[in-house]
Formats: C-alpha cells, sequence, structure tokens
C-alpha cells in the first residue's frame, strides 16, 4: 500500500488532477473513486477565478464523482467567504468575470462601480479591455483594500498558454507599484486553512494533492501537509530539476496511488 | 536673461508643455515662439505610443508652432527606425493602435500575427483586450526580440488616470518574467541620442524641457544635458519632496524662461 493511504484526508485540485476543463482525466477520476471507497475525506481546491463553486460542482458531477457543493472550495467563492467575513455587505468593485460576481452577490456584497468601492477584487477577464483596466487602476490608486483570488500568471489552453489573474496583478504592480493585500488562491495559506477546517483535521492527517509544483506543492508545504505531484497537468518530471520546491511524492496520476 | 538661454539648442516634450491633448497651452506655445525668435534649435520628443509623427505635426501646426517632420521625433516613429536600423523589412507584432503602425509600415518593416514574428513591439492600445493580451503573451514566451515604445505607467486623461504602455510591459512581466530587450522612448538614451543627432549638438549645449521629472528630467541627465522642469502638466511642486532626480531649473511655464 502507497505510504499517503495512512493518510485520513486529502485536499485535492481539479484542473490537472481530475479535469482539463470540462473533460475528465480518467486516471484522476478513477483515484479519486477509490479514495472514496478506501472512506478517505475529500475536498476539492481549486483556483479557478472565473467559475462559481455551483458550475465547479456541475462538471465534477459530469465526471462521475459524486459530490456536493460543501466538497468544493474554489478561489471565487473562497474570496467571496473572507471579505464577507472582513465587512459584512461590503462594496465591491471587480474584474473578475460572471462566476466571481455570482459569488460575491451570494456572500451578501454589493457590486459597485470603482468610485464606490470599498474592495478591489480582482480575477481574470476573458473579456476584459482597456475601460477595464482604467478603473482597475483607478479603484487601486483610491487606495481601498485590493485583494487577488489567485496568483495564477499563465492559464494552458488547447490552443497555447493564455493570461491567468497575474495579467492584471502584474499590470497594477507596474502602473501603481501597489501588489494585492490579500491573495485567496493557492498557494496562499487563506484558502488552504479553509480547506482544512472543511475536512475538520490537521495537516499532519492530511495530504494535498495538485498538478504544479508552485502551486499546489508550495501551498501543502505552507501549512504543513504531504505532498504529491501528478503528471498528468501542467508540470512533467523536467520541471523538478528547475524546482525551488519539491513534492514528497511524484506520481504518474492519481490512481497510481493505488498499484 | 535666464541662463539657460544661453544654450543653442532646446529638446522639448510635447504633453504638458506645449499642449494638452489637441488644446494648446498657451505659455508653452508662446515659449516656443520666442525661444524660435532668439534662434534656438528645437526639436520636439513625445513618448506618445499611439500617434505618428504625422499627427503630432499637425497638431503643433494647430497650436500656431512653426514646424515640419524633421523637428519632431516621436516614440512610434522612434521605435520604427530603431527596428529598421537592426533589420530591415523585419517581421513585426505590435500591440500599438494605427498610429505606431503606420510608423512600422512607412520604415518598411512588416507587420504579421504573432506566430510569425522576429519582434514584439508593445505600445499602448486604448482597444487592448484579452485577445491582442494572449497574442502579445505568446510572442513574448516564443523569445522574439522584444521592444517597448516607451515606459509610461500612467496617463493622464480629463476624466482621471488612464493606463500606458506600462500596462502591457507589468502584464508581460509578471507572466513570462521578461522585460523589453529595448526601451525607446524617454528615459531611454535610444531616442535622446536621436534627438541631439538631429539638432547637431552636443548635449553641453542643449536644454531638455519636460513636465515629467522621472520621464523628462531623468532623460536629459542620463545624456548630460541641462535639465527644466515645468510646472503645466503632470508634476507639480511637490512632486520635487519624493523626486530621486532634481531638475537644473524649475519653472511655471516655458515662457517664464523671458520673465
Amino acid at each position: 500500500m502507497h505510504p499517503l493511504l495512512k493518510k485520513k484526508g486529502f485536499i485535492i485540485d481539479i484542473d490537472g488532477v481530475v479535469g482539463r476543463s470540462t473533460e475528465p482525466i480518467e486516471e484522476g477520476v478513477r483515484g479519486v473513486l477509490k479514495l472514496l471507497d478506501a472512506g478517505k475525506k475529500i475536498v476539492f481546491v481549486s483556483n479557478n477565478s472565473t467559475r462559481s463553486r455551483r458550475i465547479l460542482l456541475e462538471r465534477l458531477k459530469s465526471f462521475g464523482i459524486p459530490v456536493s457543493e460543501k466538497d468544493i472550495i474554489s478561489a471565487t467563492h473562497a474570496t467571496a467567504s473572507f471579505i464577507a467575513k472582513e465587512k459584512r455587505k461590503a462594496k465591491v468593485f471587480t474584474t473578475g468575470e460572471a462566476g466571481l460576481q455570482e459569488e460575491l452577490v451570494n456572500a451578501g456584497l454589493t457590486l459597485v462601480d470603482y468610485q464606490d468601492a470599498e474592495y478591489l477584487v480582482v480575477g481574470s477577464n476573458r473579456n476584459l479591455d482597456y475601460n477595464l483596466m482604467t478603473k482597475a487602476l483607478r479603484c487601486c490608486l483610491k487606495g481601498v483594500r485590493y485583494i487577488a483570488t489567485n496568483p495564477d500568471r499563465i492559464f494552458p489552453s488547447d490552443d497555447g498558454p493564455t493570461p491567468g489573474t497575474g495579467l492584471i496583478i502584474g499590470a497594477l504592480y507596474w502602473m501603481t507599484g501597489r501588489m494585492p493585500d490579500v491573495v485567496i488562491g493557492k498557494p496562499s495559506k487563506v484558502i488552504m486553512l479553509e480547506a482544512l477546517e472543511r475536512l475538520g483535521l490537521g495537516a499532519e492527517d492530511v495530504v494535498v494533492v495538485g498538478d504544479q509544483i508552485e502551486v499546489d506543492v508550495v501551498a501543502g508545504k505552507g501549512i504543513g501537509a504531504s505532498t504529491l505531484l501528478v503528471l498528468t497537468g501542467v508540470d512533467k518530471k523536467e520541471s523538478l530539476e528547475k524546482a525551488s520546491t519539491f513534492p514528497d511524492y511524484v506520481l504518474e496520476s492519481l490512481d497510481s496511488l493505488f498499484m
């Protein structure tokens, strides 16, 4: 039996581990089903900044994984929860898409234009334009509290690399000198501590599984959990050569835990 | 007589010194006319990355300043000249607007999509969108030679601050770790040395005039010219308190040279 199967809980990344966008990764899905059969507690943690938790839930169900909303933490949902805890009904200007907006509204926050904002919430947006960037710039210059859903630089897509939330973070940093006051998504502790709380376990009982060293492995190390890199996504074996952090284990897929 | 009037040549910024967009700054225009009357050589140097030299020429003429194309160096024109000197007929992908594109084509370069590019030319674009940023990202990742028209972070407009070329430079830096191989516009020496050449004078005989310490004054110091900050544009007297560089002289306007 693989030594990681002694652990009680698994924090599992979605993209690159159990699916690629709307397509399942069969070995990843098989691995999840076997973990559930073995009685493991699982929470899915996604840095996705454009999809609501509801959409991710539908996606996992379509892969054949039996889950409910409480088993999923998305950067969109975690961002909304974080702000609602800091300031109920806060007025928020966001660069984000409908998925992020949905979560912000569901958390009782009010979406406003940049002039009235108490928070600037940066998330990737495939419809971004000069006008949106101008509003984000002005909101940032106002000095309001600045939250980033995730720090992702580049996102792999079917036809090549595409910009992540980092496009906006980098642009704002260069123009204003400001970095986000808080980053919610991996490798930030904010989303990882919420995942531990959801599992009801301490980090010593938990494995963090993902396909990106600088995102998932760093996030796992950050809370002191065991870490497993799977090679079904972005990082390949060669990535380890230039890595600054090393996973405890590297496997071809999540299903390889059972081989 | 003001001591700077002993100098033979003047390198003069356009925006914030003689005009604000299409509106003249009367004191600035008066100053230019008196300098011309006094037999001074003048070259206008603009970091503008969206206007061709032709447009800037029309603008200065509309202000009542008698100029021809050879008296104007725009970042757009200087960028095109620089690349044409390095590689005749080079294939260029640019993020820039029509004004920059016009200069690139006039210099004999070929505009292509990112897949075929030998050069990535970054200039501000008020029509930028996610698609354009994706192309710029992919072009940058290809490792082709990367030229920025200017390093401007924020541009003042009638209704508030708006993003400059720095939006794209910052975004690309954050996503890829790459900075431009060459920056053409002020405070870069590239455009300033072209201005000296145009005047046919050494820096010791020249005054650099502008409204921004970090752009114009730094550019002037960079070539060893005298520097004059005028307060008709972006920087005010308070800006001097947090400045890292100091102009040789500070005046209310260009016309104040004659008071």
